[in-house]
């Protein structure tokens, strides 16, 4: 990454169990990180204990809308009942930026295909043209974010974008996260990933695991 | 294999691209093969070509019905469209057996995931409780198949199937065909690989591919 125009990234509702694990997956290849929470507090004990993990001190807590406009770039990573409010809440803040969803719209004790239209064609909807939407990281398992950062991880990243730059950049973050990833489609399609993680979260169950994953093979790069 | 209980596959239907390329992989791995198709000459015809490819004798060709009463494991490759006469065409002659359907309801020149329910629960209402209907191979590129049939390939078949007993007899066919194979669900989650074979075309596109394929990381099997 050239130093001179180093991204920051936003992770909105990033005190879960996947945005901290991007997060340091970044910030460990170099990223600026804010780690953005519906309470300021909670956001900068969260960026503080991933400073402490990683040895550095770069990483800031914020309230979402504020982490969202010192931010080059957005990703949303909150439980799917927080989806719609927290979009609503960065909506003015997101303007002129990439925002990537990240949600899946499945219940982990029930998980069952959702129906279109993809939840990032909501978030599109709702935020409007002002704003790139971009699908991806929805098949992700966290547990895998907690292996060496340093080590590339066994899985691919399927990006779903209307706008094919927008995918490029996002396809970029998943390569500096240490995954495959290839742009899949329009976000309409996204909803086939968001069922993909239903299939893994069922795979996981039947096959003892947390670490359920995608690749896709037969592709030149 | 054991010799004696040499199992016959019927393939449905099979004289289209996927049914060759699957046939020729399974007689190699020792099953006895039949293919089905409206007309029973046309079905001989293919059979004998691939008989000539692999210097045997023992593919036969039947009108489907006939085909699916002479063996003891079908599998379904039609096109889409022609999806639920095929279906009509076979149930008598299915009943007590496994029908394993490879259907995607997805266009080739306008490739958009599929509505639920699935084909598989489609077929499954169709052919009623005395099928087991198992989904599986809606992934596999047909193109992968004319490779060495000797070697393994690159990709992993996800199975739906309301059955644990249906789904392993189906893992079984997979891995003789040389794919790694996963019982992934109930039939009502077939739709998600349908989705992803839409996905899979678009992947194709643009990536200059006509072996595009997933693989599941992260699972002991």
């Amino acid at each position: 990454m050239d130093e001179s125009i180093i991204l920051t990234i936003a992770i909105l509702g990033g005190t879960g169990k996947e945005g901290p694990g991007l997060a340091q997956r970044w910030a460990n290849a170099g990223y600026r990180i804010i780690i953005g929470s519906r309470e300021a507090e909670k956001a900068q004990r969260v960026a503080q204990e991933i400073n402490e993990r990683l040895g550095i001190e770069s990483i800031q807590g914020m309230q979402n809308a504020e982490a969202a406009s010192n931010a080059n770039i957005c990703v949303l990573t909150v439980v799917q009942s927080a989806h719609q409010e927290a979009l609503e809440s960065v909506k003015d803040a997101l303007k002129g930026k990439i925002l990537v969803d990240t949600t899946a719209r499945v219940d982990f004790r029930d998980p069952k295909p959702p129906k279109p239209p993809s939840a990032a064609r909501m978030a599109q909807d709702l935020l409007g043209p002002e704003v790139q939407v971009v699908a991806a990281f929805q098949t992700v398992p966290a547990h895998a974010l907690q292996d060496d950062i340093n080590e590339p991880l066994n899985m691919d990243v399927l990006v779903f974008a209307d706008d094919d730059a927008a995918a490029r950049e996002v396809i970029l973050l998943a390569e500096a996260a240490g995954m495959g990833a290839y742009h899949a489609g329009g976000l309409d399609s996204a909803v086939v990933v968001e069922g993909l993680s239903a299939v893994l979260i069922e795979l996981n169950r039947r096959y003892d695991s947390k670490m359920g994953a995608i690749r896709i093979a037969g592709l030149e790069k």
